[in-house]
C-alpha cells in the first residue's frame, strides 16, 4: 500500500536505496516450473547498467544480481523469488554537500515534506537505481511470456530533443535496437542523437526524449473493463519510471486532431479467416482489452534533473543558494531506460495474462 | 481484481450495463461525519448527462441517483455508500442490428474474445454510462477534499481538433468552465469549437480533443515513491476513461524537447518564508509526490467511435458488411467528459490523502 | 480496505444497513457463461430468512433478491453482478429507545467509538441482515464449484448448549440437514436441541452452539503457502460471521491433547492407485493446501446478545440504566447460520480455486 | 496474491526456503521516524531460535538478521525495510532420503500436487524457518505500538497435552513468561509441562498444546465491520502459523455452552467516568471492533508432524514405505511459537491501527 509493489497476481515488491545495503525485489506469484538463470536476468541488467558507454554516467555501480529464493534446480518453485543486488563502492561522501539542500526537480523536497526526514545519500529511495529491481523482475516475466505465449516486447529510443527517428514499429528487432549506444534503430537519427547528447553533456546540461514500446503476440482478451484497462495499467507502469512525464497509446495525442472516420480501425477478415483491424490507430487495445494486434505506445522522458550547470535553489532551512552538480550523471536517460520500459511492459502483460487466465481460460 | 474497483482506502466499485437494471457504485472507506446530499451528487451528474445541449447526444437517459446506504441523517457513517441509478427508457431494440456485428473501434470484439459472450445492448459494460458512477463517487471525494484540505479541482476543454484555447490554468474557475456548452473557458475558442463540433455532427462524424485538469490546494506529500507515484495514479485514472488515449503531467510531451537547465524548476523562498518552485514545469509533482504547488495535466481523447458515416466492418461470423450508426451519439465527447476528469482526479487525490494520513500524519 | 470486501479474484463487496434503503452485494470476477437464476439464489436466502420456524425471530423481513447487472440472458457476463434486496416494513421506531443506549455485547459501543456517530436503527451495518448478501454471493460461487469441480459443501448444527449430535460428517447430506427446523441431521439430538431452544426462548434468554462444515470434492492444491493458507482463510471467513467466537479445522483444539504418532495421518495408496491419507485428523489441509480429501471444520457461536431478560447497561452519556429487549430476536442463531457457513465456505473455495488456476493450472 | 504477504497498510512480504540462500521479509508502509535497531529485532528472534534449550531442536540455525534498507541513521525512513537472514550450515544431505517420500502430516504432498515440483530440502517454503521473518517484522510493529499507543502484547503457553496452567491473563508479564524454558508463567505447571515434553521426546514422539495471547492497551475502535473484523484477522494470522489448527477469542468455544444472560458483558461506568465492560467474555472485541478492554485469545497447536517413531507412508511414486525421522526436531513447538504469536498479533494490531487512522482519526 505504500507504493513499492506492482501487480496483483504476478506481484513485485521492490526495496532498497542507492546507498543502503542492497537493492532488489521479491517476485511473488510466478508460475512454477519456469527455467530461469542468473545470466538471463543479468543480461537485461547490463543494458540498464551505468557506465556502458560514453553517453551514460561514468559511475561504476555493481549491479550483480543473486537469486536468493524461489528457484530450485534452475526452475521456479511457485514461491517468492528474491533477487538481490548489494550496493558496492558507494561514495556517500559525494552527497554530503547535498545533505542540507533541496535539488531542483529532484524528490529531495517532497520526500522531506512527506516523511519529515530523508536519506540524502544518492537520492535514497528516489534513486533510479531502484529500477534495476524492475528490470530483474521483468526479465522473469518476459521469459514466461515468450515461452508460454510467444509474446515479445521491443522498445527503442524514438526521439531525443527535436531529433525524431523514422522506424517501422512492426518490423523493428531487439538486435537492431542494440546496434548503437543510443538504442535508436534508425542509424542516421542515432548518430545525430549521439552528437546531440555529447553536446548537451559538454554544456553540463541534459536532454529529454521519447521511447516507443511495441508488444507483439499478445493474445486478444488481456486487460479488464473499466479501471484496469490494459493501456491504463501500461500508462501507470510507464509513468512510474523516474523522469517520465507522459504516455500515450496508438495514435494517442495525435488522435485528438482526427475525425472518427479517420481514426476508426475497420475490421477485416484475414486470408486465414481471422478477424483483425485494417489500421492500428487504437494501438492494439479496444475498450481496455487487447485485440490480438500489435500494441504500441510512447513514453515521454523529461531531461534529467541533475546537471552540472549552476542552478538556483534553497537549503532545507530556507536560505537561497547555488548548486552545481558534480557530474557523474547521465546527460540523457533514454538509452538506459529502454530495458526499464521493456520490463514494465512485461510486468503489466504478465499480470494481466494471469488475471485473464484466472477468470476466463 | 476484475477491474471494476479503484483506490485502496477510498475504494469505489462500480457495476452496471447501460441496458441492465441499474448502474452505480459502492464507495467504501469514506471518513464518517461528512455531510452529503443527493442534490450535491446530482449536480455533478447533470454536467455529465446526455441531452444537455445540442452538441451532445439527444438520448434522454435518467441519471437520477439514490443514496441507498452508508448515509444516516445526512452524514456519512463510515460504512459502504451505495449510489444507484436505475436504467429507464432503454431502447434495447435500437441495438438489435448490432447484435451480430463488431463495431469498429468499439469494445464489441474484445469483450467477445475475452468472455466468449457479450451483452450487446448499448455496449454493455463498456458503455460510457458507467462513468456516471465515477462522477457520483467523485462528488463525495471532492466534497471531503474541499472541506478538509481546501483542495479544489477544475477541468476544462483545452483543445478540440486543431482548435486550441488560450487559458491560464492558475486562475480559471469552474464558473468560467460552465459559461458555455463546450466547457472551454476561452470564449472565442469556445465559439469556434462549437462550430467545429456542429460541422462534424452534420457530416455524421466525430472529433477528438484535450481536457486540461488543474488541482489546487493539494498539500505537499501526497503520492507514494516508486510505483504509486501521484502522477502515475492520475495517469491510470484518466486513461481508464472511455476514449482516452494519452496523458501527460506538467510540461509532459513538450518537456522532451527541453534541456534540463530549461525544464528544472528552481526552488525559491516566498515572502511568507515558504519553499516553493519558481516555475511549474513539473506540474506539481516531484519524485511522484506533490510539492504543494498547482498540479496540472492533460488528457487526450480520441474521436468517439460511433459515427453515422458508413464504415466497413465484419459480422461475428466473419462476413464483411457495412455499418451506419443510427445517430443518437455525441459528435465530441469532451464537454460531457469534463466532470468525469474532475471525478477521477478527486478519487485519486482522496485515496492518496488517506494513504498519506495513515502512514505519515 | 474498510472491511466490506472479501476475496481477491472472486471478490464480493457487501453494503447496506438493516434499516437503510437496501442490502446487497457486488460480485466481481465471476467467470463468464455460468447459468444462474434468481430462484437459485433465493432458495439459499430462504434458508437464512427470519420467521422460517417458531424457533427463529418472528420478524418478517423481505429478503427478495434482484439481479441488477452482470447477467445477460441467464448467464454471467464476467462483469460485476449486483444483487440487491430492498429493505421493507422496517420498524425503525422499535429501535428509538435504543438510540441513546449501548446494548451489552452489541456493536453499538464500538461503532460509536470508531466512527463518532452510528446508525442506531436495527444495529445499522452490524446487523446480521448483512449476511443475506453473503448468502446470495455464496450461492453463485457454490453453483460454479459444483459444476466445474463437482465440489459440494454441507454444514449442519452439531451442538446447541451442551447437546451434541452424533453425525458422520462423511456421509451427511443437505437433504438430511433440512429435515428439521434446527438443521441438525441427528434427529434425536435435534429434538432435544429444539426443546432447549424453546425453553431458552421462554426464559427470555439465548443459547450458543457449534456448526460443523464439510467440503467434499475439493481438488488437491488449493490454498497458498504462508499467510493465505486455506484453513486460515476459512477461519477468517467464519470468524467474520456475526456471533462467531471460534474456529478449528480437523481435530482442532482436540489435537492439542494428542501425540504426533496419534495425530499424524499416514499416507496410503488407494485401490485406484491414488495417494491419500488413512485418517483425517488434519481436516483435509496440509501446510495450508488442500490434500484432495474431505475438509471439515467447526465454528463456535456465542449466545446472541439480544435477550428479553433485563440487563444492566449505560447510556451513551454514561448513566447506568436497565434494558429489556422487545423480543423479535432469535433465541439461537445457529439454524439460520447454517447457510451463512455454507456461503462463506463457498466464497473461500471459489477464490482459492481461481488463485490456483491463475498460477498453476 | 500468492499468499506470502500480510496486512494492507503495514504490509509484510516474506520470502525464503530453509535451505535456499536466505530467509527474510520486506516491510512496507512503516511510519517514518521510528527508532529501531538490529539488536531489538534480534532479541525477539532469539526467543524463536532453535537450540535455545534441551526441549527444543538441537539444530543450530543462524538467525542473524540484517537491516538492508529503509532505516537511515537508526530511524525508519517510511520506505521498504528489508530484513534478511542468510541460511548457513544447512545440511541438505540430511533431507536426501526424504526427496522421494511424502512425510505424514507434512506439506510435501500438497506442495507437489499444487506446483508439480518441490524444494525437498528442509521442507522448503513450508519450513517453520519462514516464521523468523514474521518475528522480525513483528518486532518493528510491536515497538511502534508500544511507543505510540502504549499497547503491549504478552503470549504464553497455557496448555501442553492435558496439562493446563492456571494464570491470570490480566496480570501476567513478559518477564514471567521468560522465567522458564517452556514459557508458561505458572511455574508448577511449567515443571510438569517440561517433564511431559522430555518424556515425549524420549519416546520419539511429539505433543500439542495451547498458547494464550493477551493484548493490552489497544484503543477502542480498531477493526473493521463485516469481513475484516479484528478477531477475524487475528484468527487468520494465528491459523497461518505452522501447526496451528484452531483459534478462539474471549470465551470462544466455551461460550457455546452459555446463555446470553451469562455471556453478555454488562456495560458499567468506571470511577474515572469511562464506559467499560464489567466482564470480559467477548475478549475485548464487539462487532469486530476493539472495545478498549483487554483482548484475549487462544491458539491451538497440533503435535508437530516430524517424529522419530516409525511411521507408514508412501513414496511419490506411490509405493508403501516406512519413515523414521532423524530427530533434530522439536518435540513440542509451543515454547518457540510464543514469539511468533506475539509477532502476528503485533502485525494485525499495527495494520488495523493504520487503517483506523486513515479513515477515522
Amino acid at each position: 500500500m505504500a507504493g513499492s509493489s506492482f501487480g496483483h497476481l504476478f506481484r513485485v515488491s521492490t526495496f532498497g536505496e542507492s546507498h543502503g545495503g542492497a537493492v532488489g525485489v521479491v517476485v511473488d506469484g510466478c508460475p512454477p516450473g519456469l527455467c530461469i538463470t542468473v545470466e538471463e536476468i543479468q543480461a537485461q541488467l547490463d543494458r540498464r547498467k551505468p557506465g556502458q558507454s560514453d553517453i551514460t554516467t561514468p559511475r561504476k555501480e555493481e549491479d550483480a544480481i543473486s537469486i536468493m529464493s524461489g528457484v530450485f534446480e534452475g526452475r521456479t518453485t511457485g514461491t517468492p523469488i528474491l533477487l538481490l543486488a548489494h550496493n558496492k563502492d558507494v561514495r556517500s561522501e559525494d552527497y554530503q554537500h547535498l545533505k542540507d539542500l533541496v535539488r531542483p526537480s529532484h524528490a529531495d523536497f517532497t520526500y522531506l515534506k512527506k516523511y519529515g526526514l530523508r536519506d540524502w545519500r544518492g537520492s535514497g529511495r528516489a534513486s533510479a537505481r531502484e529500477t534495476l529491481a524492475r528490470v530483474a523482475a521483468g526479465a522473469i516475466a518476459h521469459k514466461y511470456l515468450r515461452e508460454r505465449l510467444n509474446l515479445s516486447i521491443v522498445s527503442y529510443v524514438e526521439q531525443v530533443g527535436a531529433i525524431r527517428a523514422d522506424i517501422n514499429p512492426s518490423t523493428v528487432t531487439n538486435a537492431e535496437v542494440e546496434e548503437n549506444i543510443v538504442r535508436c534503430p534508425d542509424s542516421d537519427a542515432a548518430l545525430r542523437m549521439i552528437d546531440l547528447i555529447r553536446q548537451v553533456q559538454s554544456e553540463g546540461d541534459s536532454i529529454g526524449g521519447v521511447i516507443r514500446g511495441v508488444i507483439r503476440g499478445a493474445p486478444a482478451g488481456l486487460g479488464e473493463p473499466v479501471f484496469d484497462k490494459l493501456h491504463a495499467d501500461l500508462g501507470k507502469a510507464m509513468l512510474s519510471i523516474n523522469a517520465v512525464k507522459g504516455f500515450d497509446i496508438g495514435s494517442g495525442f495525435d488522435a485528438t486532431h482526427l475525425r472518427g472516420s479517420q481514426h476508426n480501425d475497420p475490421f477485416i477478415i484475414t486470408s486465414a479467416g481471422e478477424i483483425c483491424t485494417k489500421t492500428q490507430h487504437a494501438g492494439g487495445v479496444l475498450g481496455g482489452i487487447s485485440t490480438g494486434g500489435e500494441i504500441t505506445f510512447r513514453v515521454a522522458f523529461k531531461p534529467v534533473a541533475t546537471i552540472a550547470k549552476e542552478q538556483e535553489t534553497v537549503t532545507t532551512d530556507g536560505v537561497a543558494t547555488k548548486l552545481s552538480a558534480s557530474g557523474r550523471h547521465d546527460p540523457c536517460v533514454l538509452p538506459r531506460a529502454v530495458p526499464i520500459v521493456d520490463a514494465m511492459a512485461a510486468l503489466v502483460m504478465m499480470d494481466h495474462y494471469l488475471r485473464h487466465k484466472a477468470q476466463n481460460l
